[in-house]
């Protein structure tokens, strides 16, 4: 005999699809549907069915959208670009409530490594857009070895666009210690020390 | 602006509900649906709205079932009842693949900080379970200040009926070390000592 019943053998499966889920805290999950009104647990399911269907691409930033034009794309200020690595890095800038330009998500980034080449991320569609109104691109990619490259590969053909190329800065996080950060930040800090 | 778009925030509050999961845990589970093909969040779905509608509790036993009787209840030796407190116990139990009796849950213990008495547990139901089938009753709720009430309740209504009554063993477990025994538990392994 199995230890589960079917269906609800079957939940524990799918909760385990998701990321850092094991079998136990699947079980955790599919006991709290088990005990969930028949109409919660449809709107959950709803949710689950609405999300896939409704989320689609923005046709100019590549962030997640509605419509074919995302809300950021259609009110904000189009002169700062913004490029992310993917739409959860848009998230943790918005969450700031501080950035007012638009964004453009690369879904990706270049690792050859992976055999992820520059054509393989939405580098064209960000030429794309540069055009006479564009005055700064920030680069947002994370800071490791392929967010750095690809960094450095986009602003390479940016700037001969007359485009100012910056990057977001690194360093000691505000709040962490001297002595518990990691060589590479603290060499980073170093390098790029301020005049006070 | 909200940071997330309506779907995906709606499915990061579904998320929300479930035991254990945040906001920040919630946002990488809905990530997870919206990168699933259709198919597989429409499988993932459909195991929600199953679970809900197949899943009832067995008529004799009140664990999770399929049938108006469940499996274990159908086939299984029903001279020994084990008896719990929810259906997850159960499940515990036949981790163990040992045990060859059936079960009783009473969903819910005895405690009256929370105004459940006996009448709002399945108590009246196992009774009339004790026929002169039954030799053993094995009190397997947890060894807490409720469930060792509940123990000691049921224990007093069915000795008069001539059943063995039972408890499963306390003490120190295996692989714990006696340093690091709590002291309830530790006198616990004290006075229910062994002759070797």
């Amino acid at each position: 005999m199995e230890i589960f019943i079917e269906p609800i053998g079957k939940l524990i499966n799918q909760f385990s699809k998701l990321p850092g889920v094991g079998k136990k805290t699947a079980q955790r999950y599919a006991y709290k549907i088990v005990n969930m009104s028949a109409a919660e647990a449809q709107e959950f399911a709803a949710a689950i069915i609405d999300c896939k269907r409704k989320v689609r691409y923005c046709r100019i930033c590549g962030n997640y959208s509605e419509d074919e034009v995302c809300e950021v794309c259609k009110t904000r200020d189009k002169s700062v670009i913004c490029v992310v690595r993917d739409p959860r890095d848009v998230v943790a800038m918005e969450k700031l409530r501080e950035y007012k330009g638009v964004y453009h998500v690369l879904h990706g980034v270049i690792s050859p490594m992976d055999g992820i080449g520059p054509n393989d991320i939405r580098i064209k569609e960000l030429l794309a857009r540069i055009d006479g109104t564009v005055a700064e691109v920030i680069m947002a990619t994370n800071p490791d070895v392929e967010g750095e490259a690809t960094a450095m590969y986009i602003a390479k053909l940016i700037k001969p666009l007359g485009v100012k190329v910056t990057r977001l800065a690194h360093g000691i996080p505000i709040g962490g210690e001297l002595e518990y950060t990691d060589e590479v930040t603290l060499s980073r800090a170093l390098t790029e020390r301020k005049a006070l």
